[in-house]
């Protein structure tokens, strides 16, 4: 019997995670069930699965979470410091797939408690890229990627081989806007870029698809994760999203995972690992698909790949990544247009570059133990200054 | 300094393995190189790499040889038996690429010396699948799969997740004929069948490409080398041979090896194996390839994709392959018609089936020391009765 955590239950990650502990019961004891602010759901959830705590960060839940678990012996809490304390709490796995960067603090105490963590936040990452690193360095955590795109290069990875890898291969779906020129995409209404093709998945990263800055975000987390330059990394838009990435190899070998887009299965694959787990996951049927498409992703309709690029090369991934989480909330409440977003982590890159704004960057590359905070200053620096932006603008943006 | 023979020097395999010697020639001593008649050539290439021996197999040309050769420290030698005596000096490495069961008293020989065999021979794996397997467990050598489809394979099958594989899957180009109809081929001539659409190989492979009875060799052989049952085996069609063979695991994930079609790729994974060998190998670039496409294959139009399936849920895989080696060597000598390839080896299956025809079954099955005998046996018998079949029906034929 393996014990688990799962921070962010009631996302779609965390659904998908707790579909699989469903399927194997019996292998698994719930140890911690976090959720930002559905108490209902979460407590259903912590109900269902025994779990030993049940976190809300919304302290504002509290009551609604005490009340549903009432009868139970299910801890209930609230707040972020339960959430970190509740993070930490030893378990064989924990799933880390709270949205966005206030994931940061959570995936950190995760990663000191030394197991295995199947990392799904991937801004945490971007956001403190060496920092989370370093952590697992020191405390000898495993960090799994859950990422589909990310969890295929980690199957084909083989570390033994590590110097004869010569390009990452990311493949990108495109998102639902794929093949539109920046033309057709002024005033793409919220409606429209929630409808992903291929995955179903949270309104965040489903509006990040829609941008490219997902794919942005990927190339970040894969040059961090598997430590390799940007110029190394490929991104290839491949709209059927059933080859999941590559590693190719300096011998002319290129090794790819593949399956149908069930975030299920990368999943399993991390909460198995080492081990495969059999489960009747859906199968791919080549025969049935019948046809694969591979392109160059368009960097004119969408900036967004190119400015995690330069991003990477100028460190600038925590201005990214907060840039882009204010303006896809911005976009979300139909606050700015869809090619705003792009605008505006551009305008904030930009700032950020500024002599007077030296604040605003190197966080990841410097080592030191604070740096989980100097993350989250930079963070919610980006998130005022791109704010203001906001603001300023509200009167331009075209209703949809 | 590692030490290599190549069986089948001066084929197609023989010549990409001695391609790539050739860019590292200062890791490699050659032993012995092998060839069937090509004396001229064999010598040129026994000079160039300064072989210890060159064999070949005919001994009308051992005179030709013996003159090219003086004055090098090469010995020069003919005849099986100098065949077998090369192919049992102790190397590292032995490309075993002699085409047909011909190959199969030389692989053995190389199997027989403990060491590493790159196995290019399909046939001779396929006439004597369990007599070769239970060799390799005796001596303790290892088998490694030249063929593309195999080797992407063996590239990313996880020994120690055998029992969470649910499936291989072996892609087929299609051959030059793919998208006929049966009708539409009656009367295609040798030149036709000869121009495959990715791969440049040698004659017999292609033709066995066009009828997909190579698709059926590679049935049986995926079948032999990787345990698995046929049930489990897959072919799909994919006329752009990038995808080289996939393996289905049971936790939804198929993982897969992709190139441009070199066979160089392959080999060069065998003489590094286990460590992969950095070269200036030909990369897949996807963004070019645009797209690919897979379908079921057509069993009535290429029967012996089928036929191969019955042979390996019969024990008739000697006879399968003898069989259609003979029709392929008729057909190139444009005595039969394309499709009495098919034909002929179905009626040399059923004729087998016989009880008067024991003789020419179950020879893969048995794990005794004369089986490789009771292997060559079968094989000339079944030449024996399809040349029948050829020669009665001489004056049927259409000529091309």
């Amino acid at each position: 019997m393996r014990s688990i955590s799962v921070l962010g239950a009631t996302g779609s990650i965390g659904a998908s995670t707790l579909d699989l502990i469903r399927r194997n019961r019996e292998q698994w004891r719930v140890v911690a069930l976090t959720a930002n602010g559905n108490a209902a759901e979460l407590a259903a959830l912590a109900r269902e699965f025994s779990a030993e705590t049940a976190v809300v960060a919304d302290e504002a839940c509290l009551p609604t979470l005490r009340e549903s678990l009432s009868g139970t012996a299910t801890r209930a809490e609230a707040g972020s410091a339960a959430l970190i304390e509740a993070a930490a709490r030893p378990v064989d796995v924990t799933v880390a797939a709270i949205v966005g960067c206030a994931g940061l603090a959570p995936t950190m105490a995760a990663i000191g408690q030394g197991n295995t963590v199947a990392l799904a936040n991937k801004e945490a990452l971007v956001s403190a890229g060496e920092v989370m690193t370093a952590a697992v360095a020191r405390t000898g955590a495993t960090l799994l990627p859950v990422d589909s795109e990310h969890n295929a290069i980690f199957q084909v990875l083989d570390a033994r081989q590590a110097d004869k890898i010569s390009k990452l291969i990311l493949t990108a779906s495109g998102g639902p806007f794929f093949g539109r020129t920046r033309d057709q995409l002024r005033g793409v209404t919220v409606e429209q870029a929630l409808k992903h093709p291929n995955w179903t998945m949270g309104a965040k990263i489903t509006i990040d698809s829609a941008t490219l800055a997902n794919k942005g975000l990927e190339l970040i987390e894969a040059a961090i994760l598997f430590d390799m330059p940007p110029d190394r990394i490929d991104v290839v838009i491949h709209p059927q999203s059933v080859i999941h990435s590559l590693v190719e190899y300096a011998d002319g070998s290129s090794l790819a995972q593949l399956g149908t887009p069930d975030m299920r299965v990368p999943i399993s694959y991390c909460l198995g690992w080492p081990d495969r787990v059999a489960w009747d996951a859906p199968k791919l049927d080549l025969k049935k698909v019948g046809n694969l498409s591979f392109s160059e992703p368009d960097t004119e309709a969408f900036p967004m790949l190119r400015l995690a690029r330069e991003a990477l090369e100028n460190d600038l991934c925590g201005v990214f990544n907060a840039a882009n989480e204010v303006c896809v909330q911005a976009f979300l409440d139909k606050r700015i247009d869809f090619l705003q977003i792009a605008e505006f982590v551009e305008m904030a890159m930009m700032r950020a570059q500024l002599p007077s704004m030296a604040s605003l960057r190197h966080a990841s590359r410097d080592r030191t133990v604070d740096n989980m905070n100097i993350a989250l200053d930079i963070d919610s620096g980006v998130r005022e200054l791109v704010g203001g932006f906001v603001s300023d603008t509200r009167q331009g943006v075209q209703a949809s």
